[in-house]
Formats: C-alpha cells, sequence, structure tokens
C-alpha cells in the first residue's frame, strides 16, 4: 500500500494535520491538507498546506519566510489524522505568535497567553 | 463572549480536538467535538468526543476506562481548533497503544513503532 493510499481524506479529499514543534513538544498549529499538499511536502521536506479559503494548496511560509522543515511524520491508527513534527523558521501562527494555540481557558474565559513576537 | 460562542464548528457542528499529555507533550489522539461534547467536558473535567459514526456524543473511557482528565484547555488564533492537555489512564488508542499516532513514515512507509500495551 502506498503512503497516500493510506490515508483517508475526507469527503472534501482533505486531510487534517497536526504540527508539533519537534524540539519542545509544543503543538503549533493544525491544518489541512490535501492529496497534492501531501505528496508536496513529502516531496520538498517541508509543510505544505491546503488553504479553505483560498481553494488551493500552498507551501507554509511560501510569503512569509516562516517555513516548517519536516522531522518525523505520523498516521493515525484509522488513518485520518496526520502528525508533523517539524523545525519551525520564526512563528507558526499568522497571528506572529508561536503557537497559534494562544487562547487558553481560565475561569471560564479564553484567556490570550501570549503575545505576538516582536 | 461565552466559552463557547468563540469556537467555530463546521457545517456538521463539530470542532477537531488534540489530546495531548500534560505530563510528555505526546500528541495521543485527534477527534471530534459537538457542542454537547465540549459543554460535558467543561462541566466534568473529563474529555467527552463526538462520534461520528455511532452519530452520539460519548465519554472517552466510559466502557474501557481509559478516561482522559483535563488539565489545560486551549483554542487556536481562528477558533476552529481545541487542544487538550490532559492526564490519561491507560492507552488512549483503541488499538491499546499510548497513542494513536504509532505509524510512522520512513524509508517511503508507514512503519509501526510502537506495540500494544499487554
Amino acid at each position: 500500500m502506498s503512503l497516500l493510499d493510506a490515508i483517508t481524506f475526507n469527503d472534501a479529499g482533505l486531510v487534517p494535520a497536526i504540527a508539533q514543534d519537534a524540539a519542545t513538544g509544543r503543538v503549533l498549529m493544525m491544518a489541512w491538507m490535501n492529496q497534492e499538499a501531501f505528496e508536496h511536502t513529502l516531496s520538498t521536506g517541508f509543510a505544505h498546506y491546503y488553504s479553505r479559503s483560498r481553494q488551493k494548496q500552498w507551501k507554509k511560509g511560501e510569503s512569509s519566510g516562516h517555513v516548517q522543515k519536516v522531522i518525523e511524520m505520523y498516521l493515525d491508527c484509522d488513518g485520518d489524522t496526520l502528525l508533523l513534527k517539524i523545525e519551525q523558521t520564526g512563528p507558526a501562527c499568522h497571528t506572529n505568535r508561536e503557537s497559534c494555540f494562544y487562547k487558553q481557558h481560565m475561569d471560564g474565559e479564553w484567556t490570550t497567553i501570549e503575545e505576538p513576537m516582536t
């Protein structure tokens, strides 16, 4: 079975991919890949995703320079989620924060726990 | 804005939730929550998800005992993905492995890197 055949893409042809900092273990973001994005990730060694709003695949960091070098890649038990351990250049989040998960549940509110990099 | 209002559920009324071991940082699984599962997670302190195959919300570990105590919870920048740092009892994966991400990309194949707990 090919690498691709083992992946269950959803009805829209997409699979969620979690990006985790390979050095620190921090979860940085979750995005979607289509088949093309997965193949480009494999062939280049840098994370590519599919933008649902722009309806095209893109290399993460292609405009910002905040690329993700793939160190390890995993597929889950039922083949419908990918986990990438990556080496992140600059912030992963488009808000200029290290991680997209910067709002923490505290006392019934989502509290911002991280400020943008300057 | 309420905790719930900040979450963008998809067309099926679901939001992906990543479960990460709070102690080790290992990503254990990714599953889906509907509004009810999110509310039960908040009110009980244990992870609840929505089963797309069974079309109902369920407490993780309700039959196996492999529950997930929520230590911290995060929402991402665009409000459409949750991250739970949890304390996992037993294996997280239904295959009896610690993590669902036990197939690693190696030399063009998905290689099983972890055996089920005995």
